[in-house]
């Protein structure tokens, strides 16, 4: 694909994600932009996380998939309003996929809209959505050279999560080396070692998510619902 | 991005992939591109397949990486030669791409080429390279559901290895509800179960490799060199 081609899909695509976040940022909605590859446990994430915070806020999700509802389903369990975004073979959301998903959902009272990006380490991560944080997801058994190889996805990430530490012992992904490459690239994003099966994680995934919320609370002098 | 440029971009590779083709023919070169998301297991199954075909047939290796030479440097560990196409942060190699490289490789006495793609489920299905046959790959640790979430990926392969079969007690992957989905939309190519740590599989792929280079000889009148 060309320059000129990628630059017009990309500037059309940063309006849309301009007008997002200026929607959301009426709302009172805090956008997060979850990112990884096929099966690093993205949905096992939500699933975890999203119990913590209904007590504290509104959560949204939408699911973003090239075929089936299959994990709109799972969220769909955890009793929030989810919204199943099919990108028919695309292999990212777009920022006018959220935009015309946005409607669906009755935002008016603020809270946390989390977007399950297609799982896909690579081209995810050139979309803005109109998001205002970015979480990205790792599994330990893809393997501890991915930072290195797939540098945009974690340089943009304003939280790392290594997922499936529970088989740490099974592989020889070393936490040090991916760290330090992480790092590398990205100084300031925390890093959080988490296990859906053993519960370690979600809690602090959880409470960086509500610390989001409540710092733009005390910016805009809204109040968390539910609280 | 909309579809008169998707076309344009697909119409454009898929006239370069034609001409690849061509040229692997005239080379009696047989080409397969390897698809999978990144961790699946792409690059291990080349360091355990390569060293089983090259007794029988000269092999030639291309490694499509976003960022770094480390696969490239995994694979000329085995003493074949390997070019590595860096995408610049794209998502999947294209039939360029393989056009420029192949001029840096001496293919006049034939052989196999062995594309490595970027390591995505998504984007690198849409895009002929002008290989013979694809293999798709897949880990157990990705979760069963992936068959059914990346259609494309797994209809359009001629062999479908699932690897890291020896972490299969770790996780809840079922191979009955992967293979059926698999089957639904691909109900030919055959399923290889593998684990490259304790030397599964290996020898079938190699030798369906090595039957694939002895279809065309018998095609093309030529022997396998080295044989």
């Amino acid at each position: 694909m060309n320059i000129p081609i990628v630059r017009r899909v990309l500037e059309k695509n940063n309006a849309a994600a301009a007008e997002n976040r200026a929607l959301f940022d009426s709302l009172d909605v805090r956008c997060v932009n979850i990112l990884g590859g096929a099966g690093s446990g993205k949905t096992a994430l939500l699933e975890a996380v999203i119990p913590l915070i209904k007590p504290r806020a509104a959560v949204f999700v939408f699911e973003g998939d090239l075929a089936t509802t299959r994990d709109a389903q799972r969220i769909a369990a955890l009793v929030v309003p989810v919204v199943q975004l099919l990108t028919d073979g695309g292999g990212h959301l777009t920022a006018p996929h959220v935009r015309r998903a946005v409607v669906r959902l009755d935002l008016a009272g603020g809270g946390l809209l989390l977007i399950e990006n297609v799982g896909n380490p690579v081209c995810p991560a050139n979309f803005d959505l109109g998001e205002h944080a970015r979480i990205a997801v790792l599994s330990v058994t893809e393997g501890d050279d991915k930072p290195a190889k797939y540098p945009l996805l974690f340089q943009r990430a304003d939280l790392i999560a290594l997922t499936k530490c529970d088989l740490l012992t099974h592989t020889d992904f070393d936490i040090e080396r991916a760290s330090r490459d992480a790092r590398r690239i990205n100084p300031t994003a925390p890093i959080v070692q988490m296990s859906m099966r053993r519960g370690d994680g979600p809690a602090r995934v959880a409470a960086w998510l509500i610390d989001m919320i409540r710092s733009n609370e005390r910016r805009t002098n809204t109040k968390l619902i539910h609280a």
